[in-house]
């Protein structure tokens, strides 16, 4: 297997910084983002404060940022890590019964701004689930629900679809309207409706919405991030926010983080510098494990 | 007296990134800086790590700096600040005689690459001086030589030429070919040559250069920057760097940093990240200021 120098997980400006410095310092990196790199981006109306690009729309901003990696030759690659385990020298990042291999990591995970459920947090692993993918084998001829915050979730219950007996995606965005929505198999249930409690025994048995309720085995809900804590197990956090250092070090030697996911402001710019340290300091800590 | 809301010491990245999350925030901010923004930007000749602007040149992208803080109504106050004292609730700036005042300030004054000259710091307040307009008066109808490290201090050599009797001019930069250079009046002796050593007693006597040596009264070494803790007496630094926080604060409450001059990396991004941070910080302090 290919171990990479640096593994970046997201796409948004902390990552895509990360990435075009760490490139430039010749590192083989691999980055795991999404289609449209970051949805906040594209919601964004109008930024003006990322100095020296004035006055656009967040699509054309993230535009400027596509052309910038695309003219470096960055690829970005479409899996969602579900587990990233240190291992000594290297860490190994889980999506779903796949795994990649990395020196140094780089978290530009971004912030869930979704507040959870009522009833998500308390079945989590007792039917609720955050990684389709993983579990989908603990649904064969089941029911599930899968509560989709973005694009990529419709694929994720594509392959739930092969294996449950049934698939209801509820949508948590304008299916009509957003880049890249609509690719759901048929045999699978639409549901229009605003989920508001999981309710069940030892086991999620129902998910709630505000106008109807659906009797299922599973629930997905497939955000656009995972919270750190979850993604690293024994990274350090305070709050919703990974404790990082001025030089973008987390608790965890070789783990590096930049973006929302290390606190406020949530602005682009100030990502996009995080990005930046985080990836020179990055290719420190590669030089020094070469040398020692 | 005016006091502003903000007052940005510097004009490089850090500086005008600031200046627009202040100027977004409805502050009234003040900004000191040079008429070419920033010399290090000028002087390099490729920059492609700055996230959505790519493949271009330092020249380039301060012109997309400029652009950006034009669109805006952002001007620049070419004037050097050679002290900032602290005076409780607000910060009084001196410029020479000049006295501005400001609720809050953002110190991004860059990084003194360039070393003392071999005497210079043990004659410092003994001839050798960093701020001609403030030590003018002392050297009425005698001979002076300025060091200067660019065209800002061909203007300060300027007044210095009505007081004293003898000004030599030592450029540090290639006179011919810098914007904005080349505009000393008649009577000032310009010096090609380099400034190796400061000599003299109890006081500078003799500036000694490669090929030739002056005999003066007073020396001026007019730098990009003075040292922060020169500039803003009970600053806290470590090293040549001002210590910050995560949130861009420094020791001395409503006093923010950003920039190279809170350390390294000394990359463009990571600077305009920081003084988005520092602005939109000194916000919540000025909101603090105005509610307690």
């Amino acid at each position: 297997m290919d171990r990479y120098d640096i593994a970046i997980i997201g796409s948004g400006p902390a990552a895509l910084s990360a990435a075009i410095n760490a490139k430039i310092r010749n590192k083989n990196i691999i980055i795991f983002g999404a289609r449209n790199l970051s949805n906040k981006l594209i919601k964004a109306p109008k930024v003006d404060n990322y100095l020296g690009i004035k006055d656009v729309s967040g699509t054309e901003l993230m535009e400027a940022f596509k052309d910038h990696i695309d003219n470096m030759g960055i690829e970005i690659t479409y899996k969602r890590i579900n587990n990233i385990y240190a291992m000594g020298d290297y860490f190994a990042l889980m999506s779903g019964q796949e795994m990649y291999e990395a020196t140094s990591i780089i978290l530009a995970t971004g912030v869930e701004f979704t507040k959870p459920i009522k009833g998500e947090e308390e079945f989590l692993g007792k039917g609720v689930g955050y990684c389709a993918t993983c579990d989908a084998p603990l649904y064969r001829d089941k029911k599930v629900a899968v509560i989709g915050y973005n694009t990529d979730a419709e694929e994720e219950a594509n392959y739930l679809s092969e294996i449950a007996s049934k698939v209801y995606y509820i949508p948590m965005y304008n299916m009509e309207k957003t880049k890249g929505a609509g690719h759901l198999v048929d045999n699978i249930d639409i549901i229009k409706d605003k989920p508001v409690e999981v309710l069940g025994n030892e086991h999620a048995e129902i998910l709630k919405m505000k106008e109807s309720e659906l009797e299922v085995d599973g629930i997905f809900v497939l955000k656009d991030s995972v919270s750190p804590g979850e993604l690293v197990p024994g990274l350090e956090t305070e709050g919703p926010h990974i404790k990082v250092d001025r030089e973008m070090k987390t608790n965890i030697k070789g783990c590096f983080a930049a973006g929302d996911c290390v606190g406020k402001p949530y602005q682009y710019m100030k990502s996009a510098g995080e990005g930046q340290v985080a990836a020179l300091n990055a290719v420190s800590y590669l030089d020094q494990m070469k040398n020692s």
